[in-house]
């Protein structure tokens, strides 16, 4: 039986109108429950009306026990950089095209979010990577990010040369496109897409997935989430380096930059109604084969 | 016995003092033989003193019987364009990294060169792609390209979305970082970081690969290279785009933009010493094994 | 306007309950078209109530004007080593689990088959491999495969190790667990899933596929279907060799034996429906993306 | 400061000329450090006139401090498995053609294996793989895998279908040619070639491959090693399949037969020299990048 949450957070993708729609199917759930809401700012534009209290995404998590988040899984990453620094458990309805993360449907409102208001739920942890860049002898922390941190050439006519660092020992130098480094939650979007392979949410591992590596021979490597990951563009390149953290451009490096890569201390709290599966999700977004009928 | 060469044209990376010193071979050499010699406005920089006789990279393939490029194969694809309008053959003498196209080494420039000046020589038609693009109702043609054209998004955080025709038939739609058109030439070179397959340079074959895409079950595939293949930009994008002949980038799309895609209708001419042998060079640069000790 | 088909041979696989009431309707439809049917030996057990002529499948390729097979994919390989020798064309109605070359679902044969009958339909040319061994100074040809023909040890715990030779030029040695050539036809089946590339049906190329090769770099090579491949095993194998082709084991190989893979001279005719299109096949069968809403 | 070994045993691929001269070499270096010596039996044949005291490979792991294998990995796999049930600990003088595991060469046996019988060394823990069958009611314990357990199916030309499930929860079906399940020490060895990722021997994991399968969005997936792995057979299969441990064919299964695969709850101890650098053994494999010149 988990705590039970008297205070609910709401952020949505508010430009949406399916998601705006399922705003007000969940106010109304949550108001029939007697919970206090709060609305991101942004997400209440368009439920003015109910003239619901609101509060900024950077107090939401501090404010709240709960957050709903309503869009697609990039709504979910947005909540999840809400919900870190204060330990705040996060649940995602899906409105959007993927849905990893957000598992509850829009039709399934009043039965799972009851649920999970009635303490009847699983909670499951996350860690989330913190990035923070050397330049000019200034250091820059980077927002965290749940699913992966990219370094892309910007040129896309251009390969870059860079050292990798793992808790200080040269583990190689790469001439490639860049380089993906992603959590086991992120395992199955973009990096997926990159042919990395599938971490399972219970490890405690990064996976590096050079992006078009010149070298035929390089592969994905998975390494404990608790070593340092540290990345050093060479002197000699002929093309800025993007670096994003969950799918946001965050800063731009140069020559003879480093990005230091290590896992968040804290973790993201995943809200999960009871029957959720991970394989489950696993077949149906990679259409993997289901129960062979005469193996029952 | 082929043609004899009598007016030779010559290209090189001037700025690389390695270039330079073979430069000065290459010139002694074909003096030697009572060539007559044009060399590439730029290329003729470091070469001053020699007072050689000068052309524009626009028209020294009309001067020239035979182009001699000194560099990497990226020099040899500058080459390659320069030739490609006056059917001029192309040879390549290797001061650079890689080494698929330019078969000669410096050391070999005597016995090798002189041999094909006395008509001693193979000769290999390799097609290029001439991609245009249409924007706003103007049709723009793009350079050719010996080794690939690359369609990517500018923004590394977004994926672009796109669909396919073949010969005007729709072949698919695709969400991805991009897609990558490469010829046989190409099909060792940026398409295979990419994960496309080898194309033996005898075929008349482009191959088609798509740059991490969203659906895992896309994959490479090879069109007949008479086929003409259009790429019509989504009218969704969330980034610009940014289109690369021989990593070169020469135009920025934007949504809604189409890029056609057809083989040259002239070859380049590719010159080979007669003991040139494909999959040597194949063996050599991909590290693939040598004949069994025991199987002889 | 095609060739008027007059005497239909049949072949199905008549083990199977939807097979066989395919193989009436079948038979149903060609009767009343007042068509003269032949059916398989084999495929007649079922049918044997409609006293239809029989013809064992060396023969019913030389009897009949057109062969129908009903069953999936590997159904119509069987049809294709009965027509070739004869130039029958083939057409295929799915009744199993693929269907890259099945293209008539059985709800659409009144319509479909009647087209055909009529004349109303595309002829396509596919060529297919002949495989010959060379053992103890004995040359065996194998049965011509539409697919592909594969190598592999049969110790599954050995890897083989072998040289490639394409037209008696030496290409690479391999460590591995085998090999894989495959026609276009063959490059949406097992070539497929071995990570091969897509080859479309116009072209005339074969795919070699290493199976998980030792050495890292090793990919696949798209040569020219003309060229002949040629694979000698190592002297020193620790494992016996199986060669199959189209998903037959068809000889058991030694150390030291030689397979030679060529096209066949003469090419499988496949008939489609007049609304026949490769592409959507691809898009059913792989998953790939459709129009998109607003491009239109 | 590590442990000092004082009864050294032997084990070596005693049917190879250069291995006997490393194992004189080897004998010499412990016999000048006053070691007692134990010889495994069949590698105690070349060496006879030595009279050394012998062991056979199942006790001599428990008469022993150290373990000393001469050969390639093969060697190394057999030692590992004489060694885990004792918590004896390895080391690897490498004469084969791989060496992930064996890192000593035989030129640096003197400097190298005295430091070790000084105590300089390092000790790094690897688990292996215990995996059970059930067959016809019966459970049958196969040896325990150092780098991994591969299931096929016997017949090359039919794949298999089969379900995996992970703590007793059902994962996917797969049709396909079957399944590699590999540990971080594996997965540089043949699960590379299966398009496997690298796992870092930090790691608690282990990573699951399919072979060639039929559906194209499969991908590796990597476990916690705590976790227990199972395989069930689909009551169908048209092929006997064979289950590999290490290399070695230790089973043969059919329709409905159940693999259980759970790491050991002893791991084996490797000993390294001082200086011994995982990450400098991958780039000398696998051809990686070195240190970039100018980012010194």
């Amino acid at each position: 039986m988990g705590k039970i949450f008297k205070t609910i957070g709401i952020i949505g993708k508010y430009r949406d109108n399916e998601v705006i729609e399922t705003l007000h199917h969940l106010v109304a759930c949550l108001q029939n429950f007697k919970r206090h809401i709060i609305v991101e700012t942004e997400t209440a534009q368009p439920l003015k009306k109910l003239k619901l209290p609101i509060a900024s995404k950077n107090i939401i998590g501090k404010k709240c026990d709960l957050l709903v988040v309503v869009g697609g899984d990039g709504s979910l990453l947005k909540g999840a950089r809400a919900a870190l620094d204060f330990n705040t458990p996060v649940v995602g309805i899906n409105r959007g095209t993927f849905g990893f993360l957000t598992d509850i449907k829009p039709a399934d409102i009043d039965k799972k979010i009851n649920a999970i208001l009635e303490g009847k739920y699983r909670e499951e942890k996350r860690f989330m990577l913190d990035a923070t860049i050397t330049q000019d002898n200034q250091v820059k922390k980077l927002p965290p990010a749940l699913n992966e941190v990219v370094i892309s050439a910007i040129d896309t006519a251009q390969m870059i040369n860079f050292e990798i660092f793992v808790d200080n020992v040269f583990v190689y130098s790469q001439l490639s496109d860049g380089v993906i480094a992603a959590t086991p939650t992120g395992s199955t979007a973009y990096a997926l897409s990159a042919g990395g392979p599938i971490l399972h949410p219970k490890l405690d591992a990064v996976v590096l997935i050079p992006k078009f590596p010149h070298t035929l021979s390089s592969r994905p490597i998975v390494l404990d989430a608790n070593q340092t990951i540290k990345l050093i563009l060479s002197l000699n390149l002929r093309t800025d380096v993007s670096i994003t953290c969950d799918g946001k451009t965050v800063a731009t490096l140069k020559s003879g930059d480093t990005i230091t890569i290590k896992k968040t201390r804290k973790n993201v709290k995943l809200i999960h109604p009871l029957d959720y599966n991970y394989y489950e999700t696993l077949r149906n977004k990679l259409g993997w084969g289901r129960k062979l009928a005469k193996n029952k």
